[in-house]
Order: structure tokens, then sequence, then C-alpha cells
């Protein structure tokens, strides 16, 4: 481990930090909402203490990957940390554990909640708020496609990012490169978004907050009835749209942008993707036809919504599905394991590791029969080295320990076992909203300080592929 | 697939099926029950048609490995067909859909009954029922010791009985060999218990009946209240300690009786069976201090005893553990998936494979941080095969595959999320009673038509460790 090295990125990211904390004051000032001063501390705060960090701290030596798997863990960490100063700051969240929890809630793109009155919050607030998710977002595209695959975390070497470069199809192998054209087309989309929510009636601020919010797969609102308090069928389908859009991997969407739509239809985890929301929607809009929505084009819209929402772990609501029939709830409990495409914004195991499983499973069935034939899992075209196949299912088995342990947890300070269990998942597979008493009409404030920091490790632990973060805990992590 | 092979062997299962049916019939005359007819016509059918299968097929080759899975997945269902019928035709069942239900839960040693009130059973049928539990779980100990591992089913090629021969510490290559040791042990067991439990005041009957579904982590009871109605702590402790035993790998309890006593100091999976035992009870013991039982001898008793019968699947019960605090229940329901040691007559996923998968993802952690280092997972001092690896791992995937399907469909035909997936583990995992609507006060009577079916397969699926019946799906097994 190089210590020094580690340190002054860490530096380099508190000072990015401060340039972001910036960005909320125009609307402070335009909406005069009183919260200039607190993100120019915040921003002065971070920026002094990355300033110290690079000043204190040199190094000339290159990235080892060790220092990939503490840059990532505590750099995420420490932006939820000064991230969360603004809330204290300003006093809209009286509570540093309080508004530790929102902002890496923010940060990991989950979208849980301690606020129980949004729209009390100053303006500003709340677009810094949406600003976490997007940034949050923002730096899981390039975790999950350019960073992780070189760490070899939970198989993630698969799902390196396609991105040809301006010549030819070859693979730009500086992260940098990769960085700014996934990130052209998250902002791309982003903008569009913005504007169809416009034309559908929103205004500037709220189709903001809402974009960033959705292409990071986050959910928080500007709302306390979330996107239900617009009631518009327009903006419920805009936000499904770009909610499956952002659950798709961004290298199949800079590919399309350059004319290659056909990929979209050649990459089986995206069909894969695609099947189950639809057959999760299909399955949901029968289930609901008797009773809660008598009239198609309700069902449709609402239960299209909520599927999407929640398998892409998004989070936002147009309805209470736990008053839906238990076999919808028990479908979406189902999809918050599965979660979005890798090389998305969306949490979850994700669809392409859920399908090697089955994969997997099948190729064990065969050789039960066929002892001497060889057939590999594939991917596509390509074949799944066995190193990286043994890689996903220890991330499986450790996915499902995590969410013992933690609902163990949970449950130990008295949480009931739909709460333990629901408050788990959502902020482990970076959903939001969960299931009993953080259902997706409540909110986290409730939950006793312990518990919120349960959940805080979970979201962290979730969005950085669990691996990334358990790996510090081993002491020959730290040795030379 | 050598189809006559396989029938003339199910015929030869179906004639020694037809001589355990005579078992019972001395206890019909004894206790002039009425019932010795139905044992005889029911005998006289399985006869008949084993007799017919020999004279119809014949086949002179030898077994290979396709015939292994069909022999004992087909084998498996005609005991239950077949013992079914003295229910029947005694009229102590009227439905043979509920009939079936209770032999295949006899057969694979799960322990769910239909039965409403057992105590107007005849008492023969009573004990046919216990004894088709203690018939499947010889069968199991030599399935799981002998023959799956040669099928290669789910990692078992790593439980193999490790029973030496009469000279020297080598294996007894031949099943039959193998199988009569573990036998004797089996029944020398069985003997032990029934003369303890009847010296603490059990009758021969009561006695022999819970012996036999002790030994086989059945569970079947000849009492309505289960072993609570005995109200006896030297009953309660002596079934424990026979539960736990029964939860034991067989090859050890060999080797035991044979003077290797240090054998169980030296098995890992003993060794992590017995700490997750001990570790249960101490924490039940200390979540139902407040309040549950005050007095701490009762507390341990029944702690340990509800701790021990979930954990190796017997499924007795002398508390209603539902009323216990949350967190108990969480314990218990995690214990549920765990099960026994593999090569013992307990089910669920096996001690030995949770091990496994915990020092996979151990190694899978270890090399992220040491890429180029060699660290393999060993189960005691011997290093586990990547394809064993593999096989384990899919069996845990396929595991949880097949409870979220299963209860996916029990919740289809309108049972609550808790009773939909509580009967499903309590059934895949072979233990017997589970939550909600078939906790351990209720019973499976109101189960619909269809969820019995679901329901009776998924005893199948769970004591033949899945691949074993599964494998018979695809169209390629049945291929030349």
């Amino acid at each position: 481990m190089n210590i020094n090295l580690t340190l002054r990125i860490l530096g380099s990211l508190l000072i990015f930090l401060a340039i972001a904390l910036l960005f909320p004051i125009p609307f402070s000032w335009f909406y005069g909402d009183g919260a200039t001063g607190s993100f120019l501390l915040a921003a002065l705060i971070s920026a002094g203490c990355g300033g110290l960090l690079l000043k204190l701290f040199k190094s000339e030596k290159d990235l080892s990957v060790r220092e990939g798997f503490a840059i990532v863990t505590f750099g995420w960490t420490l932006f939820a940390l000064f991230g969360a100063l603004p809330f204290i700051f300003s006093g809209a969240i009286p509570s540093y554990l309080d508004a530790f929890f929102e902002t890496m809630s923010g940060f990991t793109t989950t979208g849980s909640t301690i606020l129980i009155n949004i729209e009390a919050m100053p303006p500003s607030l709340l677009l810094w708020r949406s600003l976490t998710q997007w940034l949050g977002g923002m730096g899981i595209i390039v975790l999950s496609l350019a960073i992780l695959p070189m760490l070899g975390v939970g198989g993630m070497q698969l799902f390196k990012a396609e991105v040809p470069g301006p010549t030819a199809d070859r693979l730009k192998p500086r992260i940098q490169d990769t960085a700014k054209l996934l990130w052209g087309v998250y902002v791309l989309l982003t903008g569009v978004e913005v504007i169809l929510l416009m034309s559908g009636g929103m205004s500037f601020f709220d189709g903001l907050n809402h974009a960033f919010t959705t292409m990071a797969t986050g959910g928080f609102s500007t709302r306390n009835a979330s996107v239900a308090a617009y009631n518009s069928a327009y903006i419920d389908w805009i936000i499904t749209i770009f909610m499956f859009l952002a659950g798709v991997n961004f290298s199949l969407h800079y590919l399309a942008l350059r004319g290659r739509l056909g990929d979209f239809l050649r990459n089986e985890e995206f069909l894969f993707y695609f099947g189950l929301a639809l057959g999760g929607t299909i399955l949901v809009v029968l289930l609901n036809m008797q009773g809660v929505y008598p009239n198609f084009l309700d069902n449709l819209r609402y239960s299209a919504f909520q599927v999407v929402s929640i398998m892409t772990t998004t989070g936002f609501a147009t309805a209470d599905y736990e008053l839906w029939p238990v076999l919808c709830q028990y479908l979406l409990v189902f999809s918050m394991f599965i979660g979005g495409c890798a090389g998305s914004t969306g949490g979850g195991m994700k669809v392409a590791r859920i399908l090697l499983l089955f994969k997997h499973t099948q190729v064990q069935l065969f050789r039960l029969i066929h002892p001497r034939a060889v057939r590999l899992v594939k991917l596509g075209e390509r074949p799944v080295d066995k190193e990286v196949m043994q890689s996903i299912l220890g991330f499986f088995a450790l996915y499902l320990g995590v969410f013992v342990t933690a609902s163990f947890l949970m449950a130990a300070i008295g949480m009931d076992l739909t709460s333990a269990g629901g408050s788990v998942i959502a902020t482990l597979s970076n959903i939001g909203p969960g299931l009993g008493s953080v259902g997706p009409v409540d909110n986290f404030a409730h939950v006793p300080a312990f518990g919120k920091l349960v959940l805080a490790f979970c979201m962290l632990l979730g969005r950085l592929e669990l691996f990334t973060v358990l790996v510090l805990v081993f002491p020959s992590f730290w040795h030379k």
C-alpha cells in the first residue's frame, strides 16, 4: 500500500467535491433560500482538507491495484462525510448522522431518505441532494466499466467498456478517455430528459432534479409524494423510459449513438434485462387487473413505472406497491436483488451475473449427463473464463451473506422481519424505498442510529460491488 | 439410458417395499386396529407390480451413471406412490393426494403432515408412517455416502464414506459393503434410543416410533402435540442428543465405534456443525431469557431442543417458536437453509457446503489482494478440487432458484408470503413444520391440491440433492 499516493488522490477528490459544492449557489441566490453561506463554508473546508493532503503527501510512484481499492472506498466515504456539511451548516438536517445517511444515500445513488417533509427544504439543498446522486452515477459508470475490471472485482472483468476509439474498433485503454466518452452520453441523456420533462409541464428546477436522479437510478425527488405529485401520464412514461435507459450498460448507449444500434440486439445481457422488465410488467399488469386498476392504461402506466423503478433500483414511486396483491410484491422483492445491467448506474447483483448463474447451473446439469463433454458458460459469443465464473459465484454468495448478516443486525435492534430485510435489500441494492416500515410511502427517519450506520454501510458495500470495500478489512491488505 | 435395467431394479425395489409393508402387521394384530388387510393388499400390489417389472424386462448390462439418476428419482417416487396405499385402503386418509403427500414426507424424512388428529389414527398406520421415515433415512445415508459421490452430484464427491475395511484403512469400494456397515450403526443408534426413551417412561410403541423418526431426522410423532406431549425434561434431552447425532456424518459414527473417537475433533464439518448448534442455542437462550422462559433450565431445554430440531431438519416441536422474539425466528429460518452434515440423515444445503462457500469467498477476497498467490479452498487437510467447488456453487444457486420459484408458485395459489416461503423451505430442506399457517403447531391439511404437489416435489428435490432429479428433465438425458 502506497499510503502517500492514496492520500494525495483523496486530496484531489476533495478539491473536486469543493467545486461541485459551488454548483447549487446560483440556485440559492435565485430562490433566496439563504443557504449560500453553508455551501461556501462546506466548499472551503473540503478544499482546505484536500489542499492539506496534497501539500503533506508527495509520491511519484504509479497507482497499483491496492491503492485502487483504498481510493474508491475512502473516496466514496469522504464524499458522504464532507457532502453532508451543507445540510448541517444550514440547519436543514439537524443531526450529522442523518445528514451523513442522506449524503451516502445520494453518492451511492440509493435514494433512501431520512427527510419527513422534503418540500420544506431550501431548494438549493434539494438540488445538492439530487446532484450527489448524479455525480455518484457518473462515478459508478467509470468505476464499473474502467476501474473494477482492472481490479478484477466480482467478475467485472467481463463488463469492461467496449468503447471504440475514433478510428477503429480498438479499446481506448486509458480510464480518462473512456470516462470522457461515457460521461458525454450521460450528460446528453440527462439534458434530453430535462427538456422532455419540461415540455410535460415541469419547472426547470424540478426537471433538472428529476433528470439528475433518474439517470443516476437514484430516485431522490423534490416532492413528498415523489413522482406521483405530478399526476401526469406523460411524465410517468418519460421517467419510466429514462429509468429503463439508465439501467442499460452505457457502452451500449455510446455504440448506439455512433450508429451501432444493432449492438443492443446482439447484447445478451440487454436482451435478458429487456425480457425481465417486459415479463415483470406483463405479470404485474395481469395481477393488478382485478381490483387494483380496472382501467387498462392506468394499470399499464403504474405497473410499468413501479416494475422499472424497482428493477433499475431507482426507487421513484407513483403507487404504494405494499397495497398490491402479495404476488406483485413477491415479484418486486426478487427484482430488488437482480438490479440493472453491469456498466449502468443501476445497483443490485446485476442482470449479467444472474444470467451467468443460470447458465452455470445449466452447464452443471449438462455435465452430470455428459461427463466427458466440454461445454463452457458463454456470454454472447464469448466463453466466460472459469476464474471469472468463480468470482461471480463468490459475489453471489457474499451478497446473500451480507444480506443475511445485515438484516440480522437490523432485527437485533428491534425491527420486524419484513422491515429488517426490506431496509437491507433497499440499501444493499441501492434502490431506496424498501418494505414494511421503510416502504415506498415511508422514510428512514425512525431507524435507530446504529441501524442508520449499518444501512449506510450496506449502501457503500452494494455500490462498490462488495469486494472493493471488504478487501480493506484483511490485515494482509495493509502489509508491504 | 438402459430402460430395461432401470425398470428391473425398480421392480426389485417394489418387492423390498412389499416386505417392509408386512412389518406393521404384528402391531395391527396386537392393537386390533383392523388395518392388517390394508397392509396385506398394499404389499400384494407392490410385490405384484415389482414382479411384473422383473418378469417383463431383462437386461444383462451393468449399471451406468444415467440409470443411477433415474433409479434414485423414480425409486423414491414409487415408494411414495405405493407406500401411500395402506392409508387409502384403511380409510385413515380419504384423499389419495393427501396420502401421497404424507408418504412422500415420510420417505424423504421431511415430517410435514396433513393429519389433523394424529392420535385418532390406527397404531399400525402410525408405525408405518414412522417406518417410512426410518427407511428413507437408511436410503439417504447410502445415497449420500456411496451413490451420489459416484454420480458426481453437487460436490458430493467430497463426502464419500470413509469407512475402512476390516483389515486396513482402505475404502470398501462396493456400495453394498459400505451400506451394511453404516446401516449397522444406524440400527444400533436406533436401538439405544428406544431403550433410553423407554427408561424415561415411554411405551415400547412410542419409543420405537420416536426413535425411528429421530434417527431419520424426520420428525413424525405419534402425538398431536409432538414431543411436547410427554412433558418430560429427560425425554426432551434424550431426543435433543439423538437428533444431534443423526445430523452427523455416519462415517464418523462408524469410525468412533471402532475406537477412532478423535476423528470427530479432526473433522472440520463436524466442528462447524457443533459450533453452529452451540452458538445458535446460546443466542436463543439469551434472547428467550427475558419474558419467554424465566427459569434457566427450562430455557436451555426448550431452546436447545428447538434449535437442534430445526438445524438437523428433524422438525419435532416442544415449543411454538413463532411466539419467540423475532430474532430467534430469524436465526431458526436461516438454520433451515443450512441443515445437517453431509452423510447424515439431515436435509438442507448441508453444513459442509456452507462452510466451503465461506472459504471460497474468503479465497476470492484474498486473491484480489494477492493476485499472484496461490491459495486453495481446503476442507480439513484436503484441497477441494475446482470442479467440485463449481459444483457446490452451482448447487447453492440452484437451491435458491428452486426456493424462489416454488415459493412464487405457493404465493400464486393465494398463500401469504411468510407461509409460502415457510412451506417451501420446510419441505425443500426436509424439515417438516415451517412458518405462518404451516408453523410448528399447524399442519399442511389446508394447503390447496396444487400446493401439495409443489411441496411434495420440493421434498423429493431437496432430499435427492436437486441435481439427481433435475437432470431427468433434460431431453438429452433420454437420448442414446
